[in-house]
């Protein structure tokens, strides 16, 4: 079996152990957070990471009322601008702790004024040796090149996190139930991988979802042109509508991530705004309604709740993009040139 | 002629004038800034508009040390969030002032306790209404639905807005001489409109840029989609190391913008990347080293200053989309299925 289905599959185990690998650490956290009066927080990110990051951003301020943005690296890594970050909280993700950019923003955040913490798959990084807090993804060693459960594990340590600064124990306890639920869509894999040879000759492709599940459309598009070599464009269902809907024509690939919850009926309108389009429309989505309309659907049967509805969504992307690229014939444990760990600055 | 070569047409003489026609409405919201005490911006737009908040955010924290980023609408929109706002500027970005996410999420945030601001073109418009101070386009009525002059007087009213932030006036002295870089760049239109040709039959393809020039990236990449219907994905230089290059592949068009400054060095070893992968590497720069290098190269004459360059480079990606959209018997004034005002919420 190749790692990245062998490390797909782990996901629930992980996330089962999530709140207890990091509490002490999140709890710590949290309260500096409201010792410094923390009243912005910037994640910072690249690749799988930062599509963590994009979900961190939507948690912080929906659980936790904190403004909170993604940040642009070379503000500080190429421009060298000096920031006021007092009152400022700046995480840095990255599964191997390696990434130069990403530590040099938190050194440089750090030495502006700001509370720093790190989230890794690697304790004993740089990324964690150079800020004030840790997060761990506890997730063992990733073999495979795509990240799939430093993704998820790195998302569980931010539901932590934001579960410890809300003071309630309700994110918590919604979060145990997340590992069964992802056990339960992992049950959907012989019809996607079946529905995977259908898309053996896709090339482009749309990816779109919208408010909390923006980063689960932006992680399976990135899957998608990693281990698929696809053109795959992720898009919020509303900025989807402002231009790129002119591209969508007869025949062309749009993957439309709904889940139940407050961000399915824009979706639901813009599945028929496609459809009027005649697209080749695949829904994933427990609702059936929805599902009827698609060309294809992929019926997640997990009655998940939608903040936690990106922790199991993903593993569709996950699956659907792992089987697509043996279909195309490709090994998707080693995408030609790419490598495990990215350098930029 | 179409409207939206006149308009791209007009953009030197508007950006000509946007400095005395913001500069009374621009001091007194920075005034207000420094009297709130505001630590940190969000900017809220869609389409076009985001892509001017794109460059809006480095600049204010690049020239003003003030952590920016752009707002997730669905947050106040979809989930009827509260978010912590005291000490925020909230800037909305619409040109028609119309866009009804943009003007809820300013309404919201306004009400949440946060000083708001609107860029538009039309000075009664609701988003004007809602906010507290408002800036403007100055562009006169954009008859093309592919924004062009209301992009870049967006763009100019945010260079004007930081300047009276900064307090000097070297940000005001800088915007001088655009007009007449933007007129110098407008000259390479012959040269565009041969090398349009060449793409008649494109239908994908990436464009990258770092830094401050994101913004125009992402802006080329819209226009084309919008005119052109090119599945046309922007990257910054280092994202794209991150997973996307794994789909470039022989002969797949690239197009780099590649001004002088500080994002130059990354962008050149982009380059050299992207030509070991053997693609169609279209390079807009003014450096003769790495033009000699691309497939075809597009020289940008103005000896335009980094933090300038977006209000420049994106008009040869305004010009190569019209071309382009002709050379494929598209009218770029009247693109299928949009129209001048889109509403999402």
């Amino acid at each position: 079996m190749s790692y990245m289905l062998e490390e797909i599959r782990q996901q629930p185990d992980i996330l089962a152990e999530i709140a207890v690998c990091n509490g002490k650490a999140a709890r710590a956290l949290a309260n500096d957070i409201r010792k410094r009066d923390i009243c912005h927080i910037v994640l910072v990110a690249r690749g799988a990471s930062d599509n963590a990051a994009t979900l961190g951003r939507y948690l912080f301020e929906l659980v936790n009322g904190i403004p909170s943005s993604l940040a642009a690296p070379s503000i500080i890594t190429l421009y060298g601008a000096r920031l006021r970050f007092d009152r400022t909280l700046v995480i840095g993700i990255s599964q191997s702790g390696k990434a130069t950019d990403v530590v040099e923003y938190l050194r440089g955040s750090r030495e502006a004024g700001a509370l720093t913490a790190a989230i890794t798959n690697e304790p004993d990084s740089e990324l964690a040796k150079v800020a004030d807090h840790s997060l761990f993804c506890c997730a063992g060693v990733e073999r495979s090149v795509a990240a799939t459960k430093t993704y998820t594990s790195a998302l569980g340590a931010l539901y932590v996190l934001s579960s410890e600064l809300d003071g309630g124990g309700e994110i918590l306890e919604g979060l145990k139930k997340v590992p069964d639920f992802m056990r339960e869509t992992l049950t959907c894999e012989d019809h996607i991988a079946a529905l995977a040879q259908r898309y053996r000759y896709m090339e482009d492709c749309f990816v779109i979802a919208r408010g909390l599940n923006h980063a689960t459309a932006a992680e399976t598009a990135l899957k998608m042109a990693e281990t698929g070599y696809i053109g795959a464009k992720p898009y919020s269902a509303a900025d989807f509508m402002h231009g790129p809907i002119a591209v969508a024509h007869e025949g062309f690939p749009c993957f439309l991530i709904a889940p139940d919850g407050k961000a399915f009926d824009t979706l639901a309108q813009t599945a028929d705004k496609l459809l009027d389009k005649k697209v080749e429309l695949v829904v994933i989505a427990r609702e059936r309604g929805i599902l009827s309309k698609a060309t294809k659907g992929i019926r997640v049967p997990a009655a998940v709740q939608e903040i936690f509805s990106p922790l199991v969504y993903v593993l569709v992307g996950q699956l659907l993009t792992y089987h697509v690229a043996l279909a195309k014939g490709y090994d998707p444990d080693r995408p030609r040139g790419l490598s495990k760990v990215t350098l930029t600055r």
